[in-house]
């Protein structure tokens, strides 16, 4: 809402050519807005308002721009100007760019870079997929330990411009093995002249590793209510920190991830807009087909059924429904457990408490279900007592397994160390049919007497 | 892992009654991990560990508990130790303490508080739920502008042991309007002589509402890079700050429920262990039974195909295919626009983009599908040309109309102000499911000369 008249406002004042009231304007903004603001422009106007900008505003507001107008933007500015952006950049922001600019334009940045910081983003690159390495940042406050507590103040006043988070500060050994840990706010709070290290957190500190899964971090930020995590090397050494704000992100991704993977999309590396049509196409294709080839399943049982069915034809009319339900008790267990496991609030050795538990909804949630269903058709569908009845019986035990089966599944995944997300909606209810469908068929079968 | 070996050793401890070891073991331990470790132990121990915490200790660790154990803690605790709980809670904490407590408890927990705080805990309850109002916190930092940095940071100091976050602090005119922020960085940096109303920054200050949503908060921290952020009444008067540990937990509320809500269960209040029975099964049952009942559609579908079905029986054996592939098919895309709208990754301006794209991706996925089908059932169920080329032809039109309708109706229930996570499979299912019927057996009478 304020954008828009800011845009007016902005888009006026370079018709105006008024750059002076143009740099104030931009002076008194934010910079994730100024890079909204910029969006809003073709490129030849972005990069105007982009170089007026002040020099200490003007590296945040690349890295909060989309990876397009970051490409156009180092595309066409100077050499300089792009090693201004590169030696105020946080090294984990610089190596996500190397990671997702097109070669021509890495070729710049590489070019542009100290020999020193190429090697590091080199060795960034190698960290695994997803692992705590290649979200870290390498610039935190490290302090000696025998240093007074007022040093460390007057160590962290002078690195403060150029570390993300000041607000903790890491005491290391000279083989940068990690001490203790220390809050500014336990500094602030401490006698100037005491040692650091008689006032510093020395045990029970809690870290990652570099090659640690990036969701476990997450998750152990998370509970611990970290604002910050030191990341040790497999040697021990502190190598850098975490900071929360690019956790949130991870949390996002991983959710993303998982609502991908629970309706049977492979997870996309882009976003939905960003992504191509073919890559959208193929991560669906796949698991599309092999939910299409296993409806083999119920083809055969359906044309085992052909006597049953050519005698009541009435009773095909049923199948979409007692497909659908199964299908859907089924998942509606299966997302509640996929997800208690996702958070750690489910545990595999609950498995017994959680199978009780479903099974006790199933019966009360397949009984409702099946009398009113019974009755629907009974009355208004006009079907007749034995078919309404074998409906029903079906519609029953039909809702108990499909519940059954969609909450045993995903902890059987975790169990066999595979994603629960894989084992939702879209498996579980094929899986649901085909028994749905045997069961419908013995039950006609038997109380129609055919 | 680690905490096994604590739990045994404690437990040594408590059968040899060592509790001067013992209480020196908890020392050293963080309070998460105290407070799982205390989980371990049946009510009489875990009381005695609590009590053996030193004092600056047991708060956090009593907050940390489940309920169950806060519960039981309560109970047994004198009203003298209660009220030091209450008295060093962070204000939200215990506000949380009281919603969640039965009533037995929180009339000991009103009795030990005091009364101005017990009016505080009434306009509490009264914020809107999952407004900003219920996860702020009263106590933070906040500054007169007419301090210098100097005044400033020793106020800071002064205060810094009871609140919850002292990084970042609020300039405040007389009638508590908020005037500026200034970070404690930017105070350490800043000379110590300088009125802080000349280093604080002004303009673009980014706030919430009281009554705000908590989800909007939450994006709003989370698109800022914010590890705090402050809130104001609707007179523009500042009452507290959300900080980020809270906000973590509302974006795992958050996704829970757009979990739940896309498999067809209306949200949980609590956990799914702690979740009861009836409960579980009443939030599942209302959308089985209106998906139930909207599965009359079909059943007319198939009854009016009736000479269809009679004629070539085993066209019945590839609903469940065409039903499951469709449903499928459109959840994919529904699942995809549901989050990207979810993420603010998708606006409700790109829906021909979106429309588009979902249409060329659709092409593709179904020209594939059914070509592979078609195959299939041709050479190996060995079904005849006409019959392989009828499937085949419904496949493809239900998964590119499955595709359209699962990416336009989230955008649809957006724009009428609806929850798009609704617009989820179960939904597209049932409506793809008729519609994917129908064309079959138009398909069918057409080609086959029924």
């Amino acid at each position: 809402m304020i954008l828009k008249t800011t845009s007016k406002k902005i888009m006026e004042l370079i018709r105006e050519k008024n750059f002076s009231e143009l740099k104030n304007e931009l002076m008194q903004m934010n910079v994730v807005n100024i890079s909204e603001l910029i969006q809003e422009f073709p490129s030849v106007e972005a990069l105007m308002i982009y170089r007026l900008l002040p020099k200490e505003k003007a590296v945040d507001v690349f890295y909060y721009l989309d990876k397009g107008y970051q490409q156009k933007i180092i595309e066409k500015i100077t050499d300089s100007e792009t090693q201004h952006i590169l030696r105020e950049s946080q090294f984990d922001d610089m190596v996500d760019l190397v990671e997702e600019m097109p070669a021509s334009v890495v070729k710049k940045i590489i070019k542009n870079t100290s020999r020193e910081k190429r090697g590091l983003i080199n060795k960034f690159l190698n960290y695994p997929d997803f692992s705590a390495g290649t979200i870290m940042t390498l610039e935190y406050v490290g302090l000696n330990q025998n240093w007074t507590v007022k040093e460390s103040l007057d160590h962290i006043k002078k690195v403060a411009e150029n570390v993300e988070s000041i607000y903790t500060a890491y005491i290391l050994s000279p083989h940068r093995k990690l001490k203790g840990i220390i809050s500014l706010r336990k500094l602030l709070m401490s006698d100037e002249s005491e040692k650091v290290k008689n006032v510093m957190v020395k045990t029970d500190l809690i870290t990652a590793r570099t090659y640690e899964d990036q969701e476990d971090v997450a998750k152990k930020m998370s509970k611990y209510d970290f604002n910050i995590i030191p990341v040790l090397d497999k040697e021990d050494r502190m190598i850098g920190v975490i900071t929360i704000d690019d956790i949130i992100d991870v949390i996002k991704e991983e959710n993303t991830e998982d609502f991908e993977k629970m309706a049977a999309i492979e997870p996309l590396a882009e976003g939905y807009l960003e992504a191509k049509t073919w890559t959208l196409a193929r991560k669906r294709i796949m698991w599309l087909i092999i939910l299409m080839v296993s409806a083999t399943f119920t083809e055969i049982v359906i044309r085992d059924a052909e006597s049953v069915l050519s005698s009541v034809a009435i009773l095909a009319s049923f199948i979409p429904m007692l497909m659908d339900t199964g299908g859907n008790s089924g998942s509606q267990a299966a997302t509640l457990v996929i997800r208690g496991l996702a958070i750690d609030e489910i545990q595999l050795k609950d498995v017994l408490k959680v199978l009780l538990k479903e099974f006790k909804v199933s019966l009360i949630v397949a009984f409702a279900l099946s009398l009113m269903n019974f009755l629907r058709i009974y009355f208004i569908s006009q079907v007749g007592f034995t078919i309404a009845f074998v409906v029903g019986v079906t519609l029953f035990f039909t809702v108990v397994i499909a519940k059954m089966i969609g909450a045993m599944l995903p902890m059987a995944a975790q169990k066999l160390k595979l994603d629960p997300a894989i084992m939702a909606a879209p498996l579980i209810t094929t899986i649901v049919d085909t028994t749905s469908l045997i069961l419908y068929f013995t039950f006609a079968k038997t109380f129609l007497n055919l």
